[in-house]
């Protein structure tokens, strides 16, 4: 146990806590909130999935599952794709698919090693599509150094799904002493992103076509291995995640809500594409709140933070890493964003779902 | 290596051969068919799946993966679940998710571990059929002894999907020494099913109502971990399958081409329920090709044919288990059928889906 780390009882304490705060779905029906990763979302895991399936191992609900089997400690992790459309500028559901596990398992500090994938293909589905996706998927596992070793397709009739959905289950290395987790921040650290925020959900929106958009954007997804690698090179990372469904502020809540701190954000910090901000505006969504794919968060002991920077700049992928916050004490569990403008708002987990199948 | 396996040299020697037979894709357009788990589902993956991710753990294409981490043995498998109704005579969605994982990691001869699972629920599902749904999935994992680690929840619009998709991927342990594989298969060994077949397939059948069919069935879906570590008990075991999509015909036909040897079954000796048999009649189905969720079909030296059948009855979940055919040398890739009329015929691969979505 490194000096000043939560212990194990300080974690099932806040588990217990967290327990009795017994969260309620309040609706009768799925709606698309519950899907957009924000308020719905962590309620209904919370009301429905937790509830149900009580075990050490599942209640961290980090980006993957941290487990041992046979002497041997690794990572697991699931996600399912329903990105529409399948194909947009920079990417397709395949190689998210294998990029979104894959970072998953490397934020966990995790050597991505096999994966799994299921199709739900919809009957009518082309066949030129499939192999496109699926030579994707290949493209990105070689690159990765991952290996897909089991797979699973299922058909479905027309009407009962929308081309393809894909899901992929990653298993990955853990070395026997990294301790990672957003439980384990604390004041004085520092919040970092590891580069710009919001260009997958933005392309994605646009590649719908329903906006009266034009932008020079392609999604940003990519694999994160490499680049976590270096980062945890430098001493006192404390953990990283990957700013998926509902971007950077609902990873900074989430780390705010673990580990009982405040997170307090530079608006001007965060390095935002013009393109982005552009059509953010246009759309009325903050890019705080737009999904990434190739991004992560970063907590970082404070006196590394130079070092941190340093090492993520050093890679392309993490050429415009910045920090853009700090960890304080209080409010406990709260993000607040210094806006451009001088102001100090809360950043709340979304409520809604403004960006509906981004991923 | 024990005497009499086949070398490591001879399973690729195997493949390199499929590989030269060089399937291929003739249709344009994703089909039911694709998912029945006969003809063209094997068409599709070998063409397209296998085709692109080539490599050593995939292409045995068996119930799970034979993987290696850190120094540990393990099969890791994944199954996407599209079962139309969501709830039937005796299990839903849920129970199937757990069940069918659980299965193919037991009938590699793997110990069952952790489990995750991923949810693609549609806009409208009501909250309490997910509740009902995630209570039979707890109950399934504790009764036999996995942990679910990790989820996932995505929500798609009404109309593209059907209410709830689930996927379940599983890993467990291997022992070091556990060396099953159809491949093995050999003249002299004996074929047996676990228990009566095709209630789980009839049953989801006759529960969408589309048929003026009554019968009073339950389908078959159960875990099988601890019967298969029954079997296991037992020597000359060369390999289990569940008989899922596809039923035990599917499962013969791939034991006879993986093997290059012959099948021959006895008609008679399959056990089927009459209830199961009076419905296949009106339906125009041969039993033989009927999923279960419940039963595994076994290769077993025969000289412990025996013992292996008096195991499996001694367990309530195989008490009417059964030698049902042999395997034979020729002719190689085929099983053959000794009717009960007195004839024999090749029982080849499904092609077409009769029953889609039972899984």
């Amino acid at each position: 146990m490194k000096a000043g780390m939560r212990t194990e009882d300080d974690v099932l304490e806040r588990i217990e806590r967290a327990r009795r705060r017994k969260p309620k779905v309040r609706e009768t029906r799925i709606t698309a909130a519950h899907g957009a990763g924000g308020k719905a979302t962590q309620t209904l895991v919370e009301a429905v999935f937790v509830d149900a399936f009580r075990n050490a191992l599942l209640e961290p609900l980090g980006d993957s599952a941290d487990l041992v089997l046979g002497g041997t400690r690794l990572a697991m992790t699931t996600d399912s794709y329903v990105v529409s459309p399948l194909f947009f500028p920079g990417g397709n559901i395949g190689d998210l698919a294998v990029n979104g596990t894959v970072n998953d398992l490397a934020v966990a500090g995790a050597t991505p090693a096999y994966l799994s994938c299921g199709f739900i293909l919809e009957e009518g589905f082309a066949v030129a599509d499939l192999r496109r996706i699926v030579a994707s998927m290949r493209e990105c596992a070689e690159a990765v150094g991952v290996t897909l070793v089991t797979g699973d397709t299922k058909v479905v009739g027309k009407g009962s799904g929308d081309g393809c959905y894909v899901n992929t289950t990653g298993v990955g290395l853990l070395p026997p002493d990294r301790a990672l987790g957003i439980h384990t921040a604390r004041p004085g650290d520092v919040v970092l992103v590891s580069g710009p925020v919001g260009e997958h959900g933005v392309t994605v929106m646009l590649a719908r076509g329903e906006l009266d958009i034009e932008a020079d954007l392609v999604s940003d997804t990519a694999p994160l291995a490499d680049l976590c690698a270096r980062l945890l090179a430098v001493p006192g990372v404390r953990a990283m995640r990957d700013a998926t469904r509902g971007g950077v502020a609902t990873v900074l809540n989430e780390i705010a809500r673990a580990a009982e701190v405040s997170v307090v954000v530079d608006e001007d910090a965060v390095p935002v594409r013009d393109e982005v901000r552009g059509a953010c505006e246009l759309l009325g969504i903050d890019p705080l709140y737009v999904a990434c794919e190739g991004r992560f968060v970063a907590v970082v002991d404070g006196a590394h933070a130079d070092e941190a920077v340093a090492a993520l700049r050093a890679h392309p992928q993490g050429a415009d890493a910045a920090v853009i916050g700090r960890v304080g004490p209080d409010p406990a569990g709260t993000v607040l964003l210094n806006t451009a403008f001088g102001g100090t708002r809360i950043a709340d987990l979304l409520v809604g779902d403004p960006l509906p199948r981004i991923c």
